[in-house]
């Protein structure tokens, strides 16, 4: 393939950088457009989470890209989830049975910025910040820039476009106006919302409740969570309904409320969060969407990719992590075609036709999951029968390593396995599981032997 | 209720004249648009079907608005589909074991004209043509409208806005496009697209095929129907996919190849088409999408109707009944808030809230049932089980006229019971049925009191 001709990714974001970053390791000339300013010289943070979970799959596409030892340093692990009860007592839930296995608390900034500095050390790529893509015209492969600060509306040409510009993709929007393409599309939000509060850090700087651990006060309609920051502060989330609820967005409209809602609902919590008013407050409110699509791509010129082709509310922690293995999935159809000897066009036409083929339904995948764990985060983790299935599944982890993954960690855990796959057994596996609770086949007294056969074969079943 | 306050409905389609045809009855003051021109004058059909499919819902919806004696002259019987085999022999299949029920075929443009006159009888209504709306600003609630004749945009203001402007509705995506709704929405479509093709009248002006029936040539990835039309010509719509398939749109690219698969897939059809060539190469290809979003309404100001609100594709024969009876269940929520005591802002907001409560879930069950039947019309509709299955329903509902009803007789002559419930009692029941088939607990031979039990308990399992 001819690698001279101009790759314009639209957005520097997580999976704009990272795509970025491995194309131009593979010496294509790339054009890197960011609309915002360069957040490793100015704090920017507005409509995007503080951290973020990270794990398994995104390990691996960044350990492809070669950075993995410098991301490391920028990470805390979180062990499980510590429940936090109305009465302030806690319980923790491991992630895995099998000890070594965690998910990671990491800064998105941070990591935004450890990607874009790899990416800036190749001649062939260029980070222009402050461009903004209003449209893409898919016939002429031109995209349409706006600069705020200058006013001036540039025209870049290129030989492919990557939409990587997020939930609010300009690349898609102008994909579903074409009228030409048929162009499924959805977009579902969720009845809740969430605004991002925080912990303090203590003040020899370490941390004001356990460090290593998901934080979560689930409370059936409304939860919080809380994830680690290495500053010693944790960046807290309360998801709540928009409206239409007694303790919703809309009501907690007074100082007053909210410090009543949160001693009535989050007593240990309140304990240490000292600005928890200003900063309700002053934070705003964000919205909770899944977004699916296709085609991805338009006459193999056009590519969407990340949250632009796929957003995912945040419940499963795999948002980023899908988004990332977009790029290891994207890169194995890149090397399997790069070398044919065939005309650029048709080589980039393979590419995302098998691309989407593989993707599209993992992408769809984890969109589901997400929306199911909103659920299970918010009222099933505190509830006997999860409690219950939870400690069995830990039991089963832990005696067969090798054999009995549970949904999560088929999700989070298993890299190798696909999310569709994931989501069709580890479904059937916790209704099997739920049922033979509920039947009384098994309980703490079945022994592991028993408890792995039992479950399997309820599983198959189910399956079949 | 202040009556008169301006309502303007966007679209004198089939659900838009009704409403406004309804709305005026009652008193209100009417402003009605249309984009095209006066469809009684000019003679369009572009983009639209030219006849459909009306049964009982619609019919109920006509009734209420007093209509029905000059409809029912228009309206032509189908009692059953007509399979057309490959070997051009023909069975019949009733669409209900009770004698008296039937669907209609009837002309859209006859149906309109209809309720275009009766709703001009009025003097609190106007229709205005060729006033096409370009989008509707939600905040001041004005529409706004361009006359491409006269190059003259117009800007409406109203109490009330009603968008049945279609599956392209400008309302919907005015809507779409307001950020501060949270705006959920799908729009997906079909691997196939139509075409529509004819039948010629005979030369008495008679019928050249049977004329009370639908007909169908299912061919498993492509499938032919036929509905009459009272002048003796058929409508005919050959469904194919638009590429990606060996016979597909895109495939079918010369006169030769189209004339070669009617021979060998459609021969009894293709011996009265004599136009087949010409019609083929002029009438343009169509695309079948299924849209439904959430919510139908902005503050109690304007509200989502008709096709506009929740398109669905043409496979269970709906899409008109559903927009219809859209107008039934509205008037329900009219009928019961509009004498309060309460501002007219109030009473809107309260009519439109429940509307949508009872309305969205059968709307998407309308829109799901109808892709599961693009399925089973290509394909089950010439299978054996599903024949066998047929045979058996058409005996109990013959015996049990009073209680027992398919998943079709139930979505399409029981009006009183939602989509939605239809959609979750007639799938359950055509599961059971297959599953009792297969296992053979029921055959040919069981009794029909027999047949009944076990097909009730086995629902009622799967129900459960």
């Amino acid at each position: 393939m001819d690698k001279k001709q101009k790759i314009l990714i639209i957005g520097a974001g997580l999976s704009g950088s990272l795509l970025a970053l491995r194309l131009a390791k593979k010496g294509y000339l790339i054009d890197l457009r960011e609309s915002r300013k360069d957040l490793r010289i100015t704090n920017i943070s507005a409509g995007k989470s503080i951290n973020l979970a990270f794990s398994d799959r995104g390990i691996k596409a960044l350990a492809l890209a070669g950075i993995m030892d410098q991301v490391m340093k920028i990470c805390i692990p979180m062990k499980g989830r510590l429940i936090h009860n109305l009465d302030s007592s806690v319980f923790f839930s491991p992630y895995s049975g099998r000890g070594d296995k965690h998910i990671n608390s990491i800064s998105r900034g941070d990591l935004n910025a450890i990607l874009m500095n790899e990416a800036e050390k190749l001649p062939n790529l260029t980070i222009t910040f402050e461009s903004e893509c209003k449209k893409v015209n898919l016939k002429k492969n031109t995209a349409h820039f706006y600069n705020a600060k200058t006013e001036i509306t540039e025209k870049v040409k290129a030989a492919i476009i990557f939409g990587a510009d997020g939930a609010g993709s300009a690349l898609r929007k102008s994909m579903f106006l074409q009228r030409e393409i048929l162009f499924s599309f959805s977009q579902q939000w969720l009845k809740h919302g969430y605004k991002e509060l925080s912990f303090p850090a203590a003040n020899n700087g370490g941390f004001l409740t356990e460090k290593n651990a998901l934080h979560i006060w689930p409370r059936g309609t409304y939860m919080l969570i809380a994830l680690p920051n290495i500053d010693g502060t944790f960046t807290v989330t309360l998801f709540l309904p928009h409206s239409d609820a007694k303790y919703s967005f809309e009501t907690l409209n007074t100082s007053d409320k909210v410090l009543q809602f949160f001693k009535e609902q989050f007593p240990d919590a309140l304990e240490i969060m000292p600005n928890l008013v200003e900063e309700f407050n002053t934070n705003p409110v964000g919205a909770l969407g899944t977004i699916k699509c296709s085609p991805y791509s338009y006459k193999g010129k056009t590519l969407l990719i990340g949250d632009a082709a796929h957003a995912v509310v945040p419940f499963y922690g795999q948002g980023m992590n899908a988004s990332f293995e977009d790029v290891t999935v994207l890169f194995k159809y890149i090397d399997k075609y790069e070398n044919k000897a065939l005309n650029n066009a048709e080589i980039w036409s393979k590419i995302f036709y098998e691309y989407e083929k593989e993707r599209k339904k993992d992408a769809d995948a984890i969109g589901d999951l997400a929306v199911e764990n909103y659920f299970e985060m918010r009222d099933h983790v505190a509830n006997d029968l999860f409690k219950k299935k939870r400690a069995l599944e830990m039991k089963l982890e832990d005696a067969y390593p090798d054999r009995y993954f549970s949904k999560y960690s088929r999700v989070t855990f298993n890299d190798s396995m696909p999310y569709s796959v994931a989501k069709k057994i580890g479904n059937a596996q916790d209704k099997a599981f739920l049922n033979l609770i509920e039947d009384d086949v098994i309980n703490e007294n079945t022994s592991v032997k028993e408890l792995f056969d039992k479950v399997k074969q309820k599983t198959d079943e189910i399956i079949a």
